[in-house]
């Protein structure tokens, strides 16, 4: 092994801006790079929810859904979400899972582009398979057909016959960052709608949903976000959209008199049409809480710290790691980077049970690919330098395959 | 006012087996009768929650989806409530909102009996407005048209050409209880499938979901199951069409192996086929938690004791309440009530107001409707006497509009 790193690691944190946030979570001495998975507890967040059971359900019982804060949850929560991701207020609304987000954004798009010779919904053939098993029904119950294409082809499939694209800004699996803005604007350039899938993007680095002309967007909320297991998705409707935006779930939370329980349905404008059942307030106020720590901290700062940590996680394992027995499938341009590096590694599975032993949490994406995702809120370069010598030590014990 | 009725109240409080249930919720000195819109908290739900949000979110993190109660949770909470419903297990899941659940119930009843002649989705007209939004979204994106019908008239309205039947157990305003067995069977004889929707019945009285035969069902679990405020819903497949079950939102979570993240879909088989996208940990293991404390409970006692208070209830507006004031819209008839009374009163906005302020929580169902939910494991029949005297003292002292 080559000289320490160590010592660049503990300049580097100690000129970290946002080192400060790391005490705003419940952490131990782990090495906590999952975070692209499941977002660290922030540590305030027990105290609200306990208030939110023992006494906004336990006590308030029914009078929380007029007088506390639970009926309005979906677009509150949705405003606070919105400056993370470029979007101004009353474009963004909570609830449902990322998949049924797709859904109601892919059908949305088509019916919003429904010229009948637009009969295909490009999907990026590289995302998370939920969001192509979910556009493959959007596709089927509005008559279209899926095109599976990878975004780096989108240019050469895109045509008259596009009615609206899906794509993940970026891959759940290498980390590579696709470029919203250039696809969004060929997207438009041929006539069709631009849905993004912004689970592995919001809270990392910086989005421009208004800036972009995005069309639609859906995202999760339990990754940099910090939500809590499964929290609520969200949905994105650009305002240009919004009053033509024809939910394929025309829930009663979304008609524009709830309460009249009319048997006709008027949609609400805005965000709320996104809306569809009874909000899921415990998760949702475990998320509202959670947003907490974002007060005051810039996504261009987080930014940039994740990509220097990125950075210099792949230059320590350059140093560490033998030759030959890690490959990064994370493009090592900034532009195409996202927050995590996937490393292919022949014994993959052995070795991250390993690492997870040793303190080291990434994960495994089968059959042979360590995840390793950096949240710049509560990771730090000691961190990405002890990853990558553990990794190191793992690999040097292990017999190749 | 008449004579009291509090001696028999305490009476029957006396002899009521299911008196003790009551301790083990969190209730203060108000008379909670609004338990059909929002249960009230099991005790040791709070406990439980700050385990999961504190221990197996902030302590285990992401090792909670693998090693611990996480990933099955769907399923396995699923297998909780069958009993209460009277399904076997591996019928039910849980996950998402109603009105996302008969969005996937409707559209799969569709595709169940897919015969083109068969061009009606038949509603109950009565129904919750969401059911009615949601089956008209289904119905359109499966090339079928909604038709509102009474479920009074149900069987003049079947016919040749009928898909799907989506009834209401319990209608949420009126209180009244529609005979599930017949109906199923009436929609049965005419080749239809019938979809029921259970969230007034479910945890009130005996459903027999597989005993009658039903095709597919949902419920919400925030009502008489406790779950807390919008916790997460459930489909229930009868075993005979989970093989063809196909549903309209095919989530990751739903595929045969969703690790292997192939892509292409193939359903998982079984109830696990009903989930959609990443489970709600917090509000799933709240609900999972709350449904403790039913261990020991028969739902056929539940159904007696909910008769005998609606009954007692009753007896004591008779008594108590100024002639011509209200009038119940709920049947008298036990096999026509769900567990609510609900009263039409021309005061009833201002009535309601006065009533919770005097410690007797109901709800008000726009225009002119009173409702008063009777949850069997928390609230007696003192309870019950206390509700009606409050409500005759109100009166006495509203002028009439």
């Amino acid at each position: 092994m080559s000289e320490s790193l160590a010592p660049r690691a503990a300049a580097l944190d100690a000129a970290d801006e946002l080192a400060g946030a790391r005490k705003l979570f419940a952490l131990d001495d782990a090495v906590y790079l999952d975070g692209n998975s499941l977002g660290a507890l922030p540590a305030h967040v027990p105290d609200r929810i306990a208030d939110v059971v023992t006494r906004q359900w336990g006590q308030l019982r029914i009078r929380s859904w007029t007088e506390g804060d639970w009926w309005t949850a979906p677009e509150r929560i949705g405003d606070r979400i919105a400056p993370l991701v470029g979007a101004a207020p009353g474009r963004i609304v909570v609830g449902d899972s990322t998949s049924v987000n797709v859904f109601k954004a892919v059908v949305g798009a088509v019916r919003l582009n429904p010229d009948p010779a637009r009969t295909d919904v490009l999907v990026d053939a590289t995302t998370f398979p939920t969001d192509g098993y979910i556009a493959e029904s959007a596709a089927r119950m509005t008559g279209r057909r899926i095109v599976p294409v990878a975004p780096g082809e989108l240019a050469g499939a895109l045509g008259p016959a596009t009615a609206a694209v899906l794509l993940n800004h970026v891959d759940y699996r290498s980390g590579r960052l696709h470029d919203l803005p250039s696809l969004t604007a060929a997207v438009h350039e041929a006539g069709a709608l631009a849905v993004w899938d912004l689970c592995h993007s919001a809270g990392a680095l910086p989005v421009g949903l208004d800036a972009h002309g995005v069309d639609l967007a859906v995202g999760c909320t339990y990754k940099y976000l910090n939500g809590g297991p499964g929290s609520p998705a969200y949905l994105y409707v650009a305002q240009r959209h919004q009053a033509a935006f024809d939910s394929p779930l025309p829930g009663w939370t979304s008609h524009e008199d709830p309460f009249a329980m009319s048997h006709a349905y008027t949609p609400a404008g805005g965000a709320v049409r996104g809306r569809v059942g009874t909000p899921d307030i415990l998760s949702m106020l475990a998320l509202e809480a959670a947003l907490d720590v974002w007060d005051g901290v810039s996504i261009d700062t987080v930014r940039a710290k994740s990509l220097a940590l990125t950075d210099f996680f792949l230059e320590c394992v350059a140093a560490y790691v033998p030759e030959g027995r890690v490959t990064s499938l994370t493009p090592a341009a900034h532009a195409e980077r996202g927050s995590q590096i996937a490393l292919r590694c022949d014994e993959a599975p052995r070795v991250m049970d390993e690492l997870i032993a040793r303190g080291v949490i990434g994960d495994l994406r089968r059959p042979d690919v360590l995840r390793f995702g950096f949240t710049p809120l509560y990771v730090g370069f000691a961190d990405a330098e002890r990853a990558a010598r553990v990794l190191a030590e793992v690999l040097s014990e292990q017999p190749r395959d």
